[in-house]
């Protein structure tokens, strides 16, 4: 039975997010259904990051099994061709015929988030929905130096949502960088799996540490309280962009 | 009476270009609203590029009169708050009170206009009606090429809508740049005015040079001709960007 990968692109804004929901619009179920539709199966989709309702993906990575084999090429024009016929906001990048060991969920060693803030006092007419339009000016040496406070193993209960399923709020943060690009500040957070709504907990203490709310120390202080309620504001979801997963 | 020049941006996608039009909704008609909703003036808005539906703005400037005087944040930021309420793409970056000798149209020395081809297999998600979708690889170097005939002072009736009211066809084009970023390629014009739809005219001429339909040394015969049913196919609106005006 041959293996599919398929990398994905995808404007979550109209989306219930990743994973299939009754009633909801979801990319998983809008993907099942193109492949449905290209080869007369009914699959399962898996996926690398199951994103929230909203968030993006510049590249999101999945996987499912058919009974039939296709050529790598059709597989990415016919399922392109459909979601484009069903309006869908989905892109399907690459699709590649891969050995059964492979899953795009446990294979993925990394997984690399972007955030976007747009720090300026007009809103964003192009990018609404696409950034995260923060008035005040922020510091980003000083959301830097903050950010270098959470990098690393750490038990990240604060930073985790109510809802989430993980067994251990113990993870590695590899990498929290902060950059400003003009009137946009760009947040890159890269760790082998995060904590549900975790990138958007951080980028939302973070922004308290850039308006000069709290200093690098107590935004450590936040991260050591292991206390959700210590948690800066929980960044919204249309600023954020799944943008790689290694393998 | 205080002149005041607003510097604009907007998502074109929903409009029917700048210019009023009775029953179609307009950059310039929905600003203008919002200017009567915070001063209770009803004024007439003129801009620096009257550009056509679908084409969006980095950074139109525009003008208008009004009676009474305000700060010029607070313009801003009325304009702003009146643009969201109304669920208009558009936002006002800045707004400034200037000579009444200011004519946001024809004080205009250079105006700058960006082009975004999108260039791979895959549709664009995140991009959808911000690039053109091209699916042929284009050879960059040859599109310069082509670009590089196009320069200077020409007689441009080759790249002219039959609906340009434009005098003269004579234009002098400053700039076509050319290069690849990626999977996209930008197109940078610059002139001090542009005949109607010359931008986009240029562009489809450009294409058909990247894709090997046309030599650089036909794209000049194309130029010399002074024909319009010469020209290439008018790539779409929705990747024209009005970048930036010149005083």
């Amino acid at each position: 039975m041959p293996r599919y990968r398929i990398d994905i692109e995808y404007d979550g804004s109209r989306y219930a997010g990743w994973q299939r929901q009754a009633g909801q619009p979801t990319i998983q179920e809008s993907i099942e259904r193109a492949v449905l539709a290209f080869s007369g199966e009914a699959i399962t989709l898996k996926g690398a990051g199951r994103t929230d309702a909203g968030v993006h993906a510049l590249h999101q990575v999945g996987h499912f099994d058919l009974e039939a084999t296709f050529n790598d090429r059709n597989v990415r024009d016919a399922l392109n061709a459909h979601l484009i016929l069903a309006e869908e906001t989905i892109a399907i990048l690459s699709a590649a015929q891969v050995d059964d060991t492979f899953d795009s969920r446990f294979s993925a060693k990394a997984r690399h988030y972007l955030y976007r803030i747009g720090n300026r006092r007009a809103p964003f007419a192009l990018d609404r929905n696409r950034v995260w339009h923060v008035k005040k000016h922020l510091d980003v040496e000083a959301m830097q130096e903050a950010a270098n406070r959470l990098i690393g193993h750490h038990d990240f209960t604060t930073f985790r949502s109510s809802h989430c399923q993980s067994k251990s709020p113990m993870k590695t943060l590899d990498r929290l960088d902060v950059r400003r690009i003009g009137e946009e500040i760009e947040i890159r957070a890269s760790a082998r799996s995060f904590l549900h709504n975790q990138v958007r907990s951080l980028v939302g203490t973070l922004k308290k540490a850039g308006d000069g709310s709290w200093t690098a120390d107590q935004v450590r202080n936040v991260l050591e309280a292991r206390d959700r309620k210590q948690c800066g504001p929980v960044a919204p979801a249309y600023g954020l962009y799944l943008v790689g997963v290694d393998y």
